[in-house]
């Protein structure tokens, strides 16, 4: 790994290229290998305390999925006092998280009986691990390994606000049956959880607000059916990074959930969650050739490190694989990656676009903003992280990967 | 990670279930963790047969391309003699492959200057790494490295044989001009190299033989240019797995490359060079709900596990993010998972058949063979192996990622 000195104000190498295009250099990128994946520490901090600030206001708690940053030193930063309450996709996250200290997570995947094992072993450990279902067949197998291993495993009830995956209908009668499966069981009925999917499907803070409140309605309506039947529901939790930026009434919820928010990228751009400027992940690449027939600029990051997903594509405005910024971080109008084969990268302008390709010279540096921050980051062993402290050296945090 | 002991003869779980489905299980895997990356040793080992038996039949040499499988274990078994010739797609697949005893690489992606001490380095501990250059820009970084570390750093020159990418015309002024660069400069032309990518577009052996004989061509027309102005080409270098198991004619050529036939994948089912039961890789995946009244089965292998990879999308058979099996590997007929969340799989009926979704109860494991073997595999730190030879233990081979 490469540390380099952090010039305090980045200088700005301007070239003037042949169609004008001012490439800024980022002193403190320079000697890392192409591709890194790079976290501008002050955008994300930014982005940290807005979601903070917005799930304050309301009253409530905020829990960060973790599944998107999947890193310890990233994770502290999101957590209240470091510890939690969290979120997360997989038990490797959960196992990584727990020894670092987090001690109430939520696994927000719906459990399987193959796993209970592995989750007894990190309640052990110390870390109030909750799981996720909504099936009484998985209340059985908890409630079965809360006997096996004499400890009440706690779960929530997945709970389908908008059709999207898992769940049971806000107002079923299964929903009694599994509590009473979990409570007469040995196990403990922690709550209700709901995702709204279909957050992601539409555009706008006013679209978003709504898709909260039918959040918010399916879950209180799940505590309702529970209510009266006499059980106990300490955790209602909503929340996707959309909905937790538009929500507006938080009455009968106990916590929001959200987890791209730190970063931000092309895709929560594209609802307006955020502006482009927001995105604190970028992919820095190499130029390795032209084809000037064509049209094309050749790079060094392909799908492998931009991942596959193409989110954009089903928006308004379609980012290919991703944005073209300069080295220091400033978007280059109308560029963009739009093909990739595994370790090539194709940039063009944007169809319908005016611009002029600009004539980019082999070993030029690029960063490429990603559509989704969860697919690229994952392609990634570590982050490569301008410091929000100007003057202090580029930071390298490790995050992992893996089930 | 779980090693368990493997019966002789995979004994035949046969569950009659609701709509009819016969499960198979395999005891060597009910262990394992879900997700897991599974390879059939078998499958793999009678698909490398395979290559190598149609390359020898032409009297070349086979040079397979690592990117696929990055694994050790895997590279001894599909290299003459376990040492090379080797194809990369990454200088870090170059370090570890070279400290593993490869000892004749190409680096197969376009140098970048910044790149080249790295090169230097690797071909200093005993590995003659070659790199890939279509500029002459390119081959001066090449000549000014080769001085610098006081060796002839030996390059190849990328023709264009079907626009797909990166490369010169084949009969290209800029061959001669680059060649000399080269062999003035302190560096050393090795030869020329070809890809068609376009064999990936067509289907059928004639289609993929069409394919092979215009790169042929290409390269042939290259090595012409250069042989006409002196120039040294000894490595003629064409290859993709299409074209590789259909070439016809090598007159010319010294080698083909090739990289995705050890695994295969559904992508290369559906252009016919290989079958659906010659697929030797595949993710297995653990039965989490259903959404019945949806025609939903859900599973805890999302696109984290699968990748985004929906290259059938664009084929005559468009297989979702893959095609169910049971856990032996059998395909279930019309399942395949059509939808995908980071870590949730959807598994419908394919749309337009009649097949009735079978009643697949929570923890049922089944195995999903993949769109694309190199995104897949990449997805995950280590193979599952079920080994070739009955009655021995799964085995387990590390593979790597990152550049």
């Amino acid at each position: 790994m490469l540390i380099t000195s952090f010039s305090p104000l980045h200088y700005l190498l301007c070239i003037n290229l042949r169609n004008s295009v001012m490439l800024s250099a980022a002193p403190a990128l320079e000697h890392l290998p192409t591709p890194s994946l790079v976290v501008d520490e002050a955008k994300m901090r930014r982005n940290i305390k807005r979601q903070e600030k917005r799930v304050q206001a309301l009253g409530v708690t905020l829990r960060p999925h973790l599944k998107t940053v999947k890193s310890v030193d990233i994770a502290r930063q999101m957590l209240t006092g470091g510890t939690g309450p969290a979120t997360v996709s997989t038990l490797e996250e959960a196992e990584i998280f727990a020894a670092a200290g987090i001690r109430d997570i939520i696994y927000a995947v719906g459990i399987v009986p193959q796993k209970l094992d592995r989750v007894a072993e990190i309640r052990a450990r110390g870390c109030d691990l909750a799981v996720l279902l909504d099936s009484p067949e998985q209340a059985k197998a908890v409630a079965s390994a809360s006997r096996k291993h004499g400890q009440a495993i706690p779960a929530l009830i997945e709970v389908d606000c908008d059709g999207h995956r898992s769940g049971t209908a806000p107002g079923a009668p299964e929903l009694i049956e599994i509590g009473h499966i979990l409570e007469g069981g040995g196990a403990c009925l922690r709550g209700v959880l709901t995702h709204a999917g279909e957050s992601y499907a539409v555009c706008g803070r006013a679209a978003h607000a709504k898709c909260a409140e039918a959040e918010r309605r399916a879950a209180v309506r799940a505590v309702e059916v529970l209510s009266q039947a006499g059980l106990p529901c300490p955790v209602v939790s909503i929340g996707s990074t959309p909905t937790a930026h538009a929500i507006e009434k938080a009455e009968g919820i106990t916590e929001i959930r959200a987890g791209v928010f730190a970063f931000f990228d092309l895709f929560q751009a594209g609802i307006e969650t955020c502006s482009t400027d927001d995105i604190a992940l970028s992919v820095l690449t190499t130029v390795l050739g032209q084809q000037r027939r064509k049209g094309w600029i050749i790079t060094d990051a392909g799908w492998m490190a931009l991942s596959q997903d193409r989110g954009t594509a089903s928006q308004r405005l379609d980012q290919g694989y991703g944005v073209v910024c300069d080295e220091a971080g400033r978007v280059i109008p109308d560029l963009i990656v739009s093909q990739a084969n595994q370790e090539h990268g194709i940039i063009t302008v944007r169809p319908g676009s005016n611009a002029v390709l600009p004539d980019l010279p082999l070993g030029s540096r690029l960063r490429i903003l990603p559509n989704h921050a969860c697919a690229v980051a994952a392609q990634f062993k570590e982050y490569q992280v301008i410091p929000q402290e100007a003057g202090t050296t580029l930071k390298t945090w490790q995050r992992f990967g893996g089930w």
